[in-house]
């Protein structure tokens, strides 16, 4: 089968790899039907180098269950399958309390040491399917749901879990850093959730005019002291926001995230921190009592509690996705998301 | 009267200086009948320099009031009063919320842009009198009540602080870092809000003798990589605890924070960082989808809920001050907290 690796930076190609196989009885295998390239998949397609060694990418999928191994009892074969970006056993403590990215037995996507590839491929050999796999019934391949279904693997539930962990509530004021998938679908979530003003932080119009469809009431294109200015004066009484979803990953937006907490507050971060030291002293966080929570979103917990809006229509997370491409024009994909002419491309196989 | 001064590092006078009086309509003036030298007064002890100009200090006191401005409602000569370590208005949006420690009109003590002096002194004149002071009825100046009452101004109710924004609970287990004032009165406070294991971290054996008395489990004794595995060791299934309480400051304790947490778990930090900078990214918090909390604690919304334990006996939290020196005595103090051969020193006028 055909399967998208990266080797160093901007470089993605296409190769043949070996059909997957179940290799243990906990073991499906997942025909891909959609896939897609995350803002987080731009992190290695910029820092890779020539000493790293080729790896295969993506961790979105949904798919078609082709085989599954002899424990495996929650998903049969023909079954449409949502696959989260984390694979977890459903069975451990931090599974049981709802955070699966903290499985004991569980891990991520393209990991050489455990024999696990991506999702941008025809095929994936899923480790413990019961507990990863969600298995949605009645969907037919082609169905127009399936871009929002997909969301559900990662791109939703991240800014849900953002909103969450926020602890977004009704008639909350809430600020959201960044306009890409995630920054957008936590708009989404801060809607549902209740939030009455949400201001998205992000400066390419056109996803601002998604974000303002998912419910943003206010956009701030500026950055650094001028967008903190313009952004605490939406507040009420220009003191800042008590919720803020901090949905890039680099040190500008967190700073950014201080800047506009008002005491008392919660930053949420989903975007993956290209650093790993930041500001938490007097000055930042611990001054005005601030708490900083949020991590790598537990997005099979939350399957269940956003499917119904996506099946019966009421919402609308697919929308991110404005690109297709083949699995054979992945390689133009992430071109084409590197350089802002994309937001979120869907791959076909 | 009297008043303590710091000048440089280590050197610390008692100087004459003019009465306090009424400046404002809402100040009021205390006699001090009890302060105290605070951890965080050992930061400056440590750090100032010759450049510094001297400044007062001392922000921890219960006394009587000598004089009120026209407009203070809820206190009278006479009373007996308490005097958080920050003062506030007790109007403001901030303060209704129980965060005093940001409020918008608010500061702290020994602040010479406010011309706010400090409560290591004979007398103090209180800001905002009404929002700031907490009287209570019945209390003469020699109950053996007073020492209690006095840590309701600082060290109890910051532990309080710490156990409450890491949501400590019935069954948890807890970790605490650091045997001074406030990591003890953490340990504390976890005992009263339900925890069932309490593990304190510090390695004075006086200190940590009083910490078993006031609730904790067990002891670690050990720091750095020996002591996080000590820590894990104790909690359940080796995983670390869910709520860490970080009563210290300095960056190790802060290291030692993030080592023990459990994924999904909760560090709030109550010790003044004497850091801007720490580690945040995915190999600290955001990977295991830590939360970090804490700051500044608003005392003044805790008196009313920690008073009845105090009054009633059934918790003697001033078991902290294990040294007692006069006003005159001050400069010793510093150096037997600073040699650690003193807790926490109780100052008479």
């Amino acid at each position: 089968m055909r399967a998208a690796f990266m080797y160093s930076a901007g470089d993605v190609r296409i190769e043949q790899i070996p059909d997957p196989v179940i290799e243990r009885p906990t073991d499906a295998v997942v025909r891909v039907v959609r896939s897609c390239i995350c803002g987080s998949d731009l992190h290695p397609y910029h820092s890779r180098t020539e000493n790293d060694a080729r790896t295969t990418m993506g961790h979105e999928f949904v798919g078609v269950v082709e085989d599954i191994g002899a424990e495996v009892a929650t998903v049969r074969t023909g079954d449409f399958v949502i696959a989260p970006f984390a694979w977890s056993d459903g069975t451990c403590e931090f599974c049981l309390a709802g955070l699966q990215t903290s499985c004991v037995h569980g891990g991520f996507w393209n990991d050489a040491r455990h024999g696990v590839l991506g999702g941008q491929a025809e095929a994936v050999r899923v480790p413990l399917a019961d507990g990863t796999l969600f298995a949605v019934p009645g969907i037919a391949e082609d169905s127009p749901l399936v871009p929002s279904l997909l969301t559900l693997s990662d791109v939703y539930g991240t800014g849900w879990h953002a909103a969450r962990t926020a602890g977004v509530g009704a008639g909350d004021t809430v600020v959201v850093i960044g306009d890409g998938a995630v920054g957008l679908l936590a708009v989404l979530s801060a809607r549902q959730l209740g939030a009455d003003q949400i201001i998205l932080m992000g400066r390419h119009e056109v996803r601002t005019d998604l974000g303002r469809r998912f419910g943003a009431t206010d956009v701030v294109a500026d950055r650094g002291a001028e967008g903190i200015a313009q952004v605490r004066e939406l507040t009420p009484g220009g003191l800042g926001a008590a919720k803020v979803l901090e949905a890039v990953g680099h040190m500008p937006a967190y700073r950014q995230a201080v800047g506009v907490l008002r005491p008392g507050g919660t930053i949420s971060r989903v975007g993956v921190p290209q650093y790993e030291e930041a500001p938490v002293g007097f000055r930042s966080l611990f001054g005005k009592n601030a708490t900083l929570t949020g991590g790598p979103a537990p997005v099979r917990a939350y399957i269940e509690e956003l499917l119904p809006a996506v099946l019966s229509g009421e919402v609308d997370p697919g929308l991110v996705f404005d690109r297709t491409v083949t699995l054979d024009e992945v390689p133009r994909g992430y071109r084409e998301m590197d350089e802002r002419t994309a937001l979120k491309v869907l791959v076909t196989p």
